[in-house]
């Protein structure tokens, strides 16, 4: 009875989705703060950062789906890859389905992940993969600009007012947590790193490390104490909030199934 | 490519759709306090009143899906008419879907509900339709525990602390605009009325008014002003508010069509 999407377990292919499910998801959480942006200009940049996001998830799902076909799988298209999948199969870390939070918490993650994809894009440029090296050409180009806007934000909220340092702290600290994810590398990660078709995860963290404690300096803000615990999102298992998010994401294609624009 | 499913427009059929939505969508934010309520007994109580309600609702949607197949249309089953209408074909007043706000909001809106339920399934005992009189003869018990429960938290709250006063009346203030809703009559109201199927809701109006103005006095609120405006809910224009509540509430169906327990 289920109109379940399973893509191919292959290494790359889970290793695609992993980053276009990254891109996917935050690019929805972006978005819920169209309407609700504290000012007008904010409004059109978050909304310009979701609509970034969005097109390099859909180029990363469309790889994906034509390599699952290449794997021996079945083929799937971006739209049965993007509102079609169960829960379970979404590979997205866990931060990036975290709720849309207040200003400083949006604006934290937003920095925290642009730290990240902007090497990963960068290594991403090299692929074996042409159609990956192609995606990641363009897609370096935006997430410089997404890192530095969330970068000017987390330093005015951060060396800002009373209210505002505390509330970006804050924010800090709730998501720091979720950063362990980020980095942490496995079985799918090392085949991705050997083959060329793109850098083990972990390999990222000195970038990152680098560029986060510029801008927490620049923000005079302390930087959160690491956790031990690392999520599992990349392999399915994800917190209490994505399955909300699912419903509401999946709910014009499921109630239109192959609805089109 | 729309599963979209339309009953039958026939006054009779429309009639039923009108109060199984009511019972429906108001059950479905009732049970939106499960894990939530403030102590036990009343996760409990509002567990089983959110239960009474669906049981009611089920009971009017498989006799309207029956009404509308003899009424020349399709027939559908309890399960598609919950589950697979588009928002515009769902008919229940605009104060059920609310969001379900804070617990003294639940339980005035319980209390109004309550009210205009009792004097309703009442009469619908009396229906020249013997199924529906048959729902209702069950209805009507469930339904005066419910009327009880929340007049007695109502009481509570609106005697008792000076913050639990003032989030009671705000809660009533809040909602009271809704009411003239609840009361107003068109010609699917007046045919039901002339066949015997059941009452025109404006002939609930007096024992309505009767039985709020008991519980406010013993609470010692005050009734909110009369505000003109009638929402249109019964004829499927809703609030912003419906549309996330359908997405939640079909997600299920939509993402397993045809499931069953």
């Amino acid at each position: 009875m289920t109109a379940s999407i399973q893509p191919s377990t292959a290494a790359g292919v889970q290793y695609l989705l992993r980053l276009g499910d990254a891109c996917l998801v935050l690019s929805h959480r972006i978005s819920e703060w169209i309407g609700h942006a504290p000012i007008l200009e904010e409004e059109l940049a978050l909304g310009n950062i979701a609509l970034d996001l969005l097109g390099q998830s859909r180029a990363l799902l469309t790889r994906a789906g034509q390599l699952s076909a290449s794997a021996g799988g079945n083929a799937f298209d971006e739209d049965q890859l993007a509102y079609l999948r169960e829960e379970r199969h979404y590979l997205n870390p866990v931060m990036m389905e975290l709720p849309r939070g207040d200003f400083a918490f949006t604006q934290a993650r937003n920095l925290i992940a642009a730290c990240w994809l902007l090497p990963m894009w960068t290594r991403l440029q090299a692929s074996t993969d042409a159609e990956v090296a192609a995606i990641a050409a363009k897609a370096v180009k935006e997430v410089r600009y997404h890192q530095q806007h969330a970068a000017e934000w987390v330093v005015r909220l951060g060396d800002g007012t009373e209210d505002s340092t505390r509330r970006m702290q804050d924010a800090l600290r709730q998501i720091w947590p979720y950063v362990n994810e980020l980095f942490a590398s496995d079985a799918i990660d090392a085949a991705a790193e050997a083959s060329g078709l793109g850098p083990a995860w972990s390999s990222l963290k000195p970038d990152w490390d680098a560029a986060i404690d510029e801008v927490l300096a620049e923000a005079r803000l302390a930087r959160p104490q690491h956790t031990p615990h690392v999520y599992e999102g990349v392999r399915g298992v994800h917190s209490e909030h994505m399955g909300h998010l699912l419903t509401t994401m999946q709910s014009l294609q499921r109630s239109y199934p192959g609805g089109v624009w």
